[in-house]
């Protein structure tokens, strides 16, 4: 089980590596929500993304004969880029294994970050099994997105410098996929301060966490159907445990709020951040009973977008 | 003459309804152009735009009597958008003549503000004649968006905050329009610090100060075939001895240059600016000797761009 010491120590260790992200608010959005919302920039992270602080916490934590038969993953998105990045800084190299059809801006992102890329057929089988011949082949480590102790401490690092910075909220609303986040987030924030109420937020196209809550156990995703590419995962059988015990409420966001609140912060706030972290303010605006009066922290959990095609054009 | 002492009594005048932008950096950026840049980020002033500091300074200093009778420009611009601002936080009401042709965008960031939209043929003669016609009707006070002391010594106060964070920074690059912003930071910065250098990036297509500083007097724009909606003004009369007495050099830079600054700001740093000021990175990018090693300081003067027609699609 990860506990808040092993966020503060994952904190200590990754600390020289990472970005102490700021933490911004706006007034119109204050207005609109009928809350105080601060927005944890993590779209100003290294590597776009919060997933640097898992990455670097667990490629710290590799042996050195561990490190030096590289690392690999499937993650062709920013865990791959943040691994990559993470791996690098250390003197390693990263072998990413992703279809011949991932979008252009993806590649580019591992590449920029030093990750190697390893082709396979555009179906999940053939990724899962190219990466086994790599394993084979050079005995890298394997490091999972968010199934992980490692990265569950290291994405709890993000809720801990929101609470040390902003010590009167009442609540943070966190993305959810995988579960590493908002699993991070749980155990940081309700040892940190036990009247914190934590909610998820989750595409009603892909809401295996919220049925998976409504039933007792993980039940796979129906669908994959959403613009939130970062949201698309299946909650871990490390992650899954954690949120069933502490999280407030896991709430669905539809296709069109995602949107429209990307538009939102963008226009009024200037910042980029992706639809999979718009949907924390999608969120807030469909419960605004929930949140009224509130201090809400909302994690913008990165910023790495097709800037050729916005979801609103 | 503006002086330094107009630059503070202004900014003690507007600091409670501006925000003190951050300033950010970027390591990829700095490699890329081999200085260190400091991005002072007005795109998340408020109203969007730089444009607010002057319009507040002046607004101020209007007396009772005049205030009542209201205040107008035709600028549908960020100029319009901040006096709206201004004048509604005062209690008062803003005319601004645009053209029925202007981009909804625009017309909708001077109606968010407060202002009132007073609509015209779309000829400049025509804007000059139903602003003339306003200002006879309800003795309303033009507050012209840079050739005004008060504007000028308003926008100065941006540069100010710039060395009192930055104190290392070697040289600043304004963005060169109409004159208001450059000639109010040659003011503070030249005689808050002695030692730095002061350059203005224009566009190539709307090269008038370039060309008035070649010849020494105000020469016309030839064309205003530019992307950046921010930069189409002549430089003014009373902005102009300004520059001519202080800049160390006017650089004029190409259109494809703006719009490729543009997207390495937005893709990198994770922030909407506009490409009035993304001109400022490009000119750097374009003259790496001059800044080699240097504290660079740039004004990303705003962030108000339609999501809808991006530069580079």
């Amino acid at each position: 089980m990860v506990t808040l010491k092993d966020i503060e120590s994952a904190h200590e260790r990754i600390r020289p590596f990472i970005h102490r992200t700021p933490i911004l608010t706006n007034s119109s959005l204050n207005k609109l929500s009928g809350a105080e919302l601060f927005f944890k920039c993590e779209n100003f992270q290294r590597a776009g993304s919060f997933k640097i602080r898992g990455a670097t916490n667990t490629v710290e934590l590799l042996t050195d004969t561990e490190f030096s038969q590289g690392v690999a993953t499937t993650s062709s998105g920013n865990h791959g880029a943040a691994l990559s990045m993470a791996v690098s800084r250390r003197g390693g190299t990263t072998k990413v294994v992703m279809p011949h059809n991932t979008p252009k801006i993806k590649v580019n992102n591992v590449k920029r970050n030093g990750g190697e890329v390893v082709w396979c057929e555009p179906d999940q089988k053939f990724r899962e099994s190219v990466l086994r011949k790599v394993v084979e082949e050079t005995g890298a480590t394997v490091v999972h997105p968010y199934n992980d102790e490692r990265i569950m401490a290291g994405q709890g690092t993000c809720a801990k410098e929101m609470i040390e910075d902003i010590p009167i909220l009442d609540c943070i609303v966190s993305p959810v996929s995988g579960g590493g986040l908002l699993s991070g987030t749980l155990i940081a924030a309700k040892n940190m301060k036990n009247t914190i109420n934590i909610y998820g937020a989750e595409p009603k196209e892909a809401d295996d966490a919220y049925q998976s809550l409504k039933y007792g156990k993980i039940i796979p995703n129906k669908t994959i159907n959403t613009i939130c590419d970062g949201l698309r995962a299946e909650i871990g059988s490390k992650t899954f445990p954690v949120i069933q015990n502490l999280v407030d409420e896991i709430i669905p966001v539809s296709e069109k709020d995602i949107i429209d609140s990307l538009q939102m912060i963008w226009e009024r706030m200037k910042i980029i951040v992706e639809p999979s972290c718009s949907i924390s303010l999608a969120m807030v605006l469909k419960n605004k009973k929930l949140f009224k009066d509130k201090n809400v922290g909302l994690i913008m959990s990165g910023g790495n977008i097709d800037l050729n095609k916005l979801p609103w054009m």
